[in-house]
């Protein structure tokens, strides 16, 4: 196989790896956290404030950007990094996850899955052949292998087939596949939170062969505890020497209990949604910023917090904005959050290299337990 | 009269004038032309993007402030400045304007302005002496008369009479306005499209005394011809050692004509509100981003432009925001708009300074005629 993408493993800590995977577009320090930049924009962010929330690597929905502005166009205008102005490493999905959850009247046979469009309702075939095309136009510095996404609520009978479905294509997808210098193609393991489906899975794409091995199927429902005991007995059947990605994830507390079970990259919109619901993300848990209780509050958000937004706001000026539903709310509470979710990656990292996880693990996750600071008196 | 500001005029150019005016928070370089921060943020605007277009002085609102936050609860936070995140200067408008224009029910009398707010419909009463009571606890480097806003339709005899009442009210404003070091009080010129009443209106004024004139009552409504008569008849009888403040306007040939005719200061909403809606300024006259000619154009909004949008961003890439309604289209037509309108306001200083200003006027409407640059072929 062409070594597209090379990824060195620089500590480790238990079963958690610091690592650095490097891209035609630069190199990412893992563990990695990954901003959503669904329709070519992480959402409310310019990409220079994405850089500064510590983000190394975005990524962008394949789905979303072959209906709108579509991969051709983007291709045209140079490829997505130019288009829209983030010059580091993207990854890009495969549509699978979303043709499954936007679009309507899915007909999913051997060769693909064709739908119609959440847009214009305009049919469209999605097939391993072009997902991996519409990447290569896009200009992904990773690419995802085109699976299926099966629902929670399957029967094992169901998620066998799916998975089985998924390997043939996931072979397909590595055929569709041009090597390039700095540039990758992942596999996705399938098999929902059956431990041998997932070996079965996993051994499927070995055999295969990828630049790197992502866990699809988890956070869809089944809760944090089975999640993690499905990373338990897929992640020891992965490659030592790829990275390996939990595609959904997460949580900081997901995110704590994955790393610590050797997940190297993540992707979640939670941080950038949540944002935009006026969820703001501390130390000490989750704060809802809409709540009357930080209207004369002259406290940051979060005051172990350095970013612009913690050191430049006040609690009350920030429910000021999401009460007069002002823009200027939802992108403070999307670069603080941001911030955030880079920041316990950025701690994890270091506990890692220190070969402290267990301790800092233990002491992130009692802090998350506290509660919001209390009120002035 | 206790000085709180210092305007020193730099150069002239016929009825021109480069000035410096220096507060509190620091110098505003004139003619100056000012963000609207209506509810204490420039929309889709973080402080530090509203300071790189150009801007040294923001405007806020005084009649959406007093019912939320609340002037109060601003003065609790440690005022406007600190609240927002702004460190320069800040003119607060008396809120006259916005209870004419958004409040409803309301009753004139000689005491103040009876209303219901548009926001949770309660009664409020604004008087003179409260609105500047409000700027106080705002904490405005330039605090604005309390006047009547009469309708353009209105007859002679109203616009009268309502100047007058107006005119009352300066006086009193004048007598509630505490002097502090750095900060001043400016008085509103009204009299409609009359040129009696404007002399009466300004000469009551300077009989009172204020460290700055406005000029009230136009852009709404009149027509650009009718404004520019109106101050070719108005800024001649105003006081040559204060500032000249044209409020509402207005369009970039606006800016222009009313600097020509000596007028030193201006706020209007068009650059905000015409990122929020798609239209972009541009030296060749305004653009609609939603167009589908700008699909595949790999152009700058405006080539001649330095600003970050135009230097990161194709128009393809800004019509696709505005297509998948994303935030960031608002977020970078805004910041290119008030960029543009800033860049305006430096260019005239400029000519003035060079003694240039009908050149430079002259070339600069006559390239805002040609219309948007052609196709690609």
């Amino acid at each position: 196989m062409t070594q597209g993408l090379t990824f060195s493993v620089l500590a480790r800590d238990g079963a958690a790896r610091l690592g650095r995977l490097d891209t035609a577009h630069g190199a990412i320090r893992t563990p990695a956290f990954m901003p959503v930049g669904t329709a070519a924009t992480v959402k409310a962010m310019p990409p220079e404030a994405v850089k500064a929330t510590g983000a190394d690597i975005i990524l962008g929905n394949t789905y979303h950007l072959m209906l709108r502005p579509t991969a051709e166009r983007v291709a045209c205008l140079g490829g997505l990094h130019k288009f829209m102005n983030w010059p580091g490493p993207i990854l890009t999905d495969s549509g699978g996850y979303q043709v499954m959850s936007l679009a309507k009247l899915r007909r999913i046979d051997e060769t693909g899955v064709t739908f119609k469009s959440h847009l214009d309702g305009a049919t469209v075939t999605l097939t391993p052949e072009r997902s991996i095309e519409i990447q290569r136009l896009l200009g992904a510095d990773i690419t995802m292998a085109f699976d299926e996404c099966t629902p929670f609520t399957a029967t094992v009978e169901t998620v066998a087939h799916s998975m089985r479905l998924s390997m043939r294509w996931a072979r397909r997808s590595k055929a569709a596949f041009a090597p390039r210098a700095g540039a990758g193609l992942f596999g996705i393991v399938q098999g929902g939170i059956h431990p041998e489906l997932r070996a079965e899975s996993a051994t499927a794409l070995m055999d295969i062969g990828f630049d790197g091995y992502a866990v699809g199927g988890l956070a869809v429902g089944e809760g944090q505890e089975l999640m993690l005991r499905t990373l338990d007995v897929t992640v020891p059947g992965l490659p030592v020497d790829r990275p390996r990605y939990l595609m959904g994830v997460g949580t900081p507390a997901d995110l704590v209990g994955a790393v610590r079970r050797g997940i190297d990259m993540f992707d979640c919109v939670l941080p950038t949604r949540s944002g935009r619901t006026a969820q703001a993300f501390t130390r000490r848990g989750t704060v809802n910023m809409r709540n009357a209780r930080h209207a004369e509050d002259p406290r940051p958000l979060d005051d172990a917090c350095a970013c612009p937004v913690c050191r430049g706001y006040s609690r009350a000026y920030l429910h000021h904005l999401t009460k007069a539903d002002e823009m200027l709310g939802p992108m403070l509470l999307t670069q603080h959050n941001l911030t955030f979710f880079q920041d316990v990656m950025a701690g994890l990292r270091d506990a890692i290299a220190r070969g402290a996880l267990d301790h800092y693990a233990g002491q992130f996750l009692e802090t998350l337990d506290l509660g919001d600071v209390p009120p002035l008196s």
